[in-house]
C-alpha cells in the first residue's frame, strides 16, 4: 500500500528547514533554504517545489503542509499573529501558500510541532502525555495530553518561557520581568557567564579570550574547575528546575522532554534536575512518578512535527 | 421523562456537604455533617442516607455518587492520596463505599469539581475553556479544556496553587518555597495584614482590636482610608495578577474564575488585575481575550460539580 505524504515546513530565524515525510515519520527528503522574512511564504514555496522534485513526486501525491512558526499564530485563521525574530504581524501565510498549492496547509508554533515530532517518534513515542521546554534563544514550550497536542483557545497557549517564576526579576523578551525564559533560556545562560567574568576578572573563565567567546557551553564545560563557572550553572539548574516543577504540578506529563542545545550536557544538566526535582514536586513520593528526558530528534523534531499536524486534518 | 439523579458530595476540613442533583444542575435536597476524618466513608454514607430519605427516593433511584476532596486523589484507583487538613493518607474510599452501595463512585480534587460545577451551570457556563483559582485557605485550581475537566495523569495535576512565582520567597505549606499560595490565599492574604499592623503600631488598621481580629476583609474594608491597608491589597493582587498571567499565558482560555471569599470584593479585586493583566499577557491585544470573572455558585459548586463528575461514567 502506498503510504501518505506530507511536507513539513519548519521555520526559523536563520532558516527554513523542509522535509516529506511519510505517516511512519520517515524523512524522504529534506532540504533548506534562508528565510527571506519580506516573502516567506515564496521562500517555503520554492522550498516545497524543490523537494517535491528531488523525490521526484508531484504536489497531487503530498496530503498537505504542515508549517512550524517561531512566534504566536492563529491555527485558525492561518495568521501569523506575531513573530519578533521575523518581525512579521498579522502574516496571511496559509492563504498566500494556498493560493498556489491545492492541499490543506496547517499552522503551529515551532515547540509545538516539535513536542508533536517527539511523540510520534522520538524520545517521547511510549507516552501519552509530555509537557516539552526548548531551550534555546528562548525557551519554547510544548503540551500533549492523551496523545493530543494542547495549544490553547486558537492556538495561542503553550507559552510556557512566559511564565513568571521571580516577580520583578531579569527582564524578558515578552515585556515581563522574572520569566522562566529570562533565566532557563540559552540567551539567559549566556548573559550569566558574562555576568559571571565580569564581576571576577581573575576567573578561569577569561582562558576563552574574551566575553565575545562565551556560548551556551563555556559554563558547563568549566564548572568543574571554577567556582564563578558552576555558580552559573547551579543557579541556571535552580531556575531551569522551578519551571519544571511548576509544570509537573500543573500538567503532571508522563514525561518531560527538554530540547535545545544546552540539552547537549545530557547528565550533567538532567541528574541534578531530577534530584532537586524530589523537593518540588507536588506530594512527591505519592503522586505519579514523572520522567525527565532529552528530546532525540535534533533538527528533524521540527519538520516531523509540523507534517504530523496534517495527520488528522 | 424522569430525570438522572445523582448524589453530589463536597468534603471539607470542617463539614461535608451533599446534595441529590439531577442532570440539570437542579439541588433536589441537600444537608450536611461535621467531617469525622477517622470514619469519612461511614459520615458519607450517612449523609447519603439523610439525603435519599428526605428526598424519599431509594438508592435504585440514583446513578452514582461524585465526591470532591479537599487533597490529592488517585482517580483511578479511587483512592485519597494525601489531604493534609483531613490528615488521611493512602484511604479507599470508592472501595469503603461501594461496600455498602452499589453504585459508580467517582472522586475529584474539590477545586476540580467546583470548577466543573461553576462551567456547567456558573459563571462558567456559556465558555468551553477555563481556568479557576479558589482563594481559600489554600489556592486551589481547576481547568476546562473544551469542556472536559483537565486533571492530569492519575488526577495528580492542575495544583496550581503549587507553582513557584518567586523564587526563595515566602513558606508554603506544600514544603516550596515561593508559591502562588503563599502569596495569593486568603492565608497569606491575613498573615501579610497583620505583618502591617506589627509593622505599623499608628496604623488605622488597629482599629479592629487585635492581630486575631485580622480577616480577609480586612485590608479591603480599610484600603480607602490606611496606606498600609493599600499596601497590603496591591501587593495581594499584583502576585495574585501574576498566576492568573501565568495560567492564561499557559492555557489560553476563555475564561478565568476566582472563587473564594476574597472574591466577595468584586470589583474592587477583579478591576486592578484585568488593568494589570494588560501588560502581563503574551502578545496582548493581538492575542484572544481572556475574561476574568468571579463564581456565582458559591458554596453549591461542590455539589453540583462532583454530580457532574458522573455524567459521563
Amino acid at each position: 500500500m502506498k503510504k501518505s505524504l506530507y511536507l513539513g515546513i519548519d521555520v526559523g530565524g536563520t532558516f527554513i528547514k523542509g522535509a516529506i515525510t511519510d505517516s511512519d515519520g520517515n524523512i524522504l527528503v529534506k532540504d533548506k533554504a534562508p528565510t527571506e522574512t519580506q516573502r516567506l511564504a515564496e521562500c517555503i514555496l520554492d522550498l516545497s517545489d524543490r523537494l517535491t522534485e528531488k523525490a521526484q513526486l508531484s504536489y497531487s501525491d503530498i496530503l498537505g503542509m504542515g508549517i512550524g512558526i517561531p512566534g504566536l499564530v492563529d491555527t485558525q485563521r492561518g495568521l501569523i499573529v506575531t513573530a519578533e525574530n521575523l518581525s512579521l504581524r498579522g502574516y496571511p501565510i496559509v492563504e498566500k501558500i494556498t493560493q498556489r498549492l491545492n492541499m490543506p496547509v496547517k499552522l503551529a508554533n515551532d515547540a509545538n510541532v516539535a513536542t508533536l515530532g517527539e511523540m510520534l517518534w522520538g524520545v517521547g513515542k511510549n507516552y501519552k502525555s509530555a509537557v516539552m521546554l526548548t531551550l534555546g534563544t528562548g525557551v519554547g514550550g510544548g503540551v500533549v495530553i492523551d496523545g493530543v497536542l494542547f495549544e490553547g483557545n486558537l492556538g495561542a497557549g503553550a507559552e510556557l518561557g512566559h511564565t513568571v517564576i521571580a516577580v520583578d526579576g531579569e527582564p524578558c523578551s515578552c515585556g515581563r520581568r522574572g520569566c522562566l525564559e529570562a533565566y532557563a533560556s540559552a540567551t539567559a545562560l549566556i548573559r550569566q557567564t558574562k555576568r559571571a567574568m565580569q564581576n571576577n576578572p581573575s576567573s578561569l573563565l577569561w582562558e576563552i579570550g574574551s566575553l565575545d567567546a562565551v556560548t551556551g557551553k563555556t559554563a558547563f564545560d568549566y564548572a568543574e574547575k571554577c567556582p564563578e563557572a558552576k555558580s552559573v550553572v547551579d543557579s541556571y539548574v535552580r531556575y531551569l528546575t522551578h519551571g519544571i516543577a511548576n509544570f509537573i504540578n500543573v500538567f503532571r506529563p508522563e514525561a518531560i522532554i527538554l530540547g535545545g542545545g544546552v540539552c547537549a550536557q545530557g547528565e550533567a544538566l538532567l541528574s541534578p534536575i531530577r534530584e532537586m526535582l524530589k523537593g518540588e514536586i507536588f506530594a512527591y513520593g505519592l503522586s505519579p512518578e514523572v520522567d525527565v528526558l532529552v528530546a532525540s530528534l535534533g533538527n528533524d523534531a521540527g519538520c516531523l512535527g509540523a507534517s504530523a499536524l496534517l495527520h488528522n486534518a
